[in-house]
């Protein structure tokens, strides 16, 4: 196979680019845009070989991967990236067969390109159906996981996307030696290699470009922290699809059953501290606190949870901090939890939709009509009844793999998959008919 | 019924504006975020009433409708507005009852609200489905003619949303007294009448606080010329669903009936030259070329069709104009079409994905495969095959009625109906599940 171009090159080709980076991000866009036509044609087969290629080429290379990696791991070390990042930025074994094994998912999933649908004769006599197809390209800004890469890569390209992607610099030499077996696959599949570039500079300015160049990008997914996708949401030219925080919640209702509402409301906040879809805060009725709350509070002590409340929590639970008005606006992604005690379901979703970042709200009750209202009334893009806020994925809704979690309401809400990667036109059928 | 406002109140109201206009637009805002909650949880029974009590305040007010319409008329005569816009701006009897017909045909449209598909059981346990919801507040900007006050209105009142409507300033009296008749319609059905407002200023800068005001629109949807589309997409914070011009096309194989070929080529050039779903642009294959041209110039010099051809079109049709580059980029929007003899399938294909505006293209073909290629390969919101391109129309596809055609991919593509001035939630089932 192919070998990853080593590090000198590519320190030498980062370096010398500042001179043209517009001239460079336009060959990219150029290409990218020539290559969305190969791949847009392409046949389920090819595309599923491809995958399956670039799977194989990962496995091959996994000693060289781990080299590549460790030299990015190195300069974090050196750079004194904390030990999260330093976590996040690592490939092992495990995660380069997680990586190979995404992509073999990937391969087996049903293509949604060139789909017709609801094909129907109108009275004009012509057959009027919709078809799904690629967007063209897309342009991925993310931070420092490089299996990002291979996911994000994998999934544009299933679903006859050509993909532009620029990885955190702290990732740079882990990306680009999975960029050049992604190479491999596609080349041994018989694909332009332009399918899938990575932008091969750390300079900032190359984000700035991408997210101009309207001519040549038709998406522009950023995945971040939310200074990054709010600047690029607002310099942007290219449309963009956010995916920005959760602050998610969790409504115990004074009709929830006791048993289900602790351990929803448990599992929401505990099983995960880091991700978007985890529990930030706690809304209990006022008509039920004194039942749930002391049991909630020693399952959270006992699992290092930290608790900030209102005064009304704070009668019931004594010894917790009191919450202060941030405290509802914040995604602590940390063993903290805030807990207010509400009057009752409109209380409830009136906070929800003030405070919550519209990602996942999960209400616990019995009771029929209050869950339709809530699932009805708040505004975000997964509400719950009965069930864990952590359940908001991809994977777990059944769309096999997921590109992230959309926050806005345009095109795609919620976990984004292969669907949310295509855009559909309107094929009309028909026999010579005109216009009366 | 309650009275339009008087014209001098009005101004009275849009000169003082100047001094606190980005007051004013916020006060817009929020009243349009609080109504869009409203809104959004009608029942459907009390949306078709209020469209109903809508139509029939419409057609009680057509004096009143008429004489504010007169007002602009007058200052459009003295202004120099050229007979077109005059005539797009006009209200006479034959178009008041046809708003009233429209919204009566919304009212008669299945809701999109609430609709809950795709509701499966995970390996989990929990349900995942999908439930459709309004966008939210939408902001509409369009040019002269008034009767997109009543349509737009209706289509997103139907849809749960509330509005924000900006149109022309030429149209300015004659859409604040149709605006009257909503309020009157809304108040009538016991909906707040903030569920749709009109911006009361000819101030330009509205425009601007408009499309930045992201907490308080949740998407706008422009309609005019080139030029203020390109303009609010590049200032717009808050989404767009742009509504671009038609360079259209149809293709003639050599493989095509030569009848349906005709039939089709006539009726997409001259059964209307102001829409954007006329063709702009034909072209012929060359080995069928001398068999269809010929036919084609006379049928369009008795409709009094301008030609400009390529000097393969000039071979045949000696007495022509020749067409430069600028005419394959160019909706004429009038009686000219722009001929090109081209190669093959092949060439055709390539020409439209280079030429086109991505609204409608149309291939005559009696040949299966090629079809199939046309319809897979061109990057078009709709693409048809043995049909005019005038069929590109939400009515004539059976969406009821459109709020516009977008020529973006995100989101909406093609006409836009009920369906796309809303989006989706997922909605999760459970019993108390937990993720592992």
């Amino acid at each position: 196979m192919r070998e990853a171009p080593g590090a000198e090159q590519m320190s030498a080709k980062a370096e010398s680019m500042n001179v043209d980076l517009p001239a460079y991000m336009q060959d990219v866009g150029q290409r990218a845009r020539a290559a969305a036509r190969s791949i847009s044609r392409a046949d389920t087969g090819m595309k599923n070989a491809a995958l399956d290629a670039i799977a194989d080429a990962i496995m091959q290379s996994a000693e060289q991967l781990k080299t590549e990696n460790e030299k990015d791991l190195a300069a974090g070390r050196q750079g004194g990236l904390d030990d999260a990042l330093l976590d996040r930025l690592e490939l092992n074994d495990e995660r380069i067969a997680g990586m190979a094994e995404g992509l073999r998912q990937i391969a087996a999933l049903p293509d949604p390109v060139g789909s017709v649908s609801d094909m129907n004769y109108r009275p004009s006599g012509i057959q009027v159906g919709r078809m799904r197809v690629p967007l063209g390209v897309i342009g991925i800004i993310y931070e420092s996981r490089p299996n990002v890469t291979a996911d994000a890569a994998g999934l544009c390209l299933k679903s006859g996307n050509a993909t532009i992607l620029r990885g955190g610099s702290e990732a740079l030499h882990s990306n680009q030696a999975i960029v050049a077996c992604i190479h491999t696959g596609l080349s041994a599949a018989g694909l332009p290699p332009d399918v899938v570039q990575v932008i091969e500079t750390t300079d900032r300015a190359a984000v700035g470009e991408l997210i101009r160049m309207e001519d040549c990008v038709d998406v522009i997914v950023p995945r971040g922290g939310k200074g990054l996708i709010e600047r690029i949401s607002k310099e942007s030219r290219v449309p963009v699809i956010k995916h920005l925080h959760g602050i998610c919640h969790t409504y115990i209702d004074d009709l929830a059953d006791i048993d289900k509402a602790v351990r929803v409301a448990v599992n929401a906040k505990t099983q995960r501290y880091g991700t978007c879809n985890t529990m930030e805060t706690l809304l209990v009725a006022q008509d039920i606190a004194g039942r749930v709350l002391p049991e909630l509070a020693r399952q959270y002590a006992d699992a290092g949870v930290e608790l900030r409340g209102c005064e009304a929590t704070r009668r019931l639970l004594s010894d917790i901090t009191a919450a202060t008005g941030a405290d509802w606006d914040t995604e602590y992604l940390a063993p903290i939890l805030s807990i207010k005690v509400v009057k009752d379901l409109d209380e409830a979703i009136d906070h929800i939709n003030t405070n919550s970042s519209q990602h996942t709200d999960s209400i616990v009750t019995e009771n029929f009509s209050r869950a339709r209202r809530f699932l009805a009334e708040v505004d975000s893009s997964s509400v719950m009844h009965n069930a864990s806020t952590r359940f908001a994925d991809g994977f777990e809704y059944g769309l096999g793999a997921e590109i992230g979690i959309s926050t806005q309401k345009l095109h795609a809400r919620g976990p984004m998959g292969l669907k949310e990667l295509t855009t559909t036109k309107y094929v009309i059928y028909g026999n010579g008919q005109i216009r009366k």
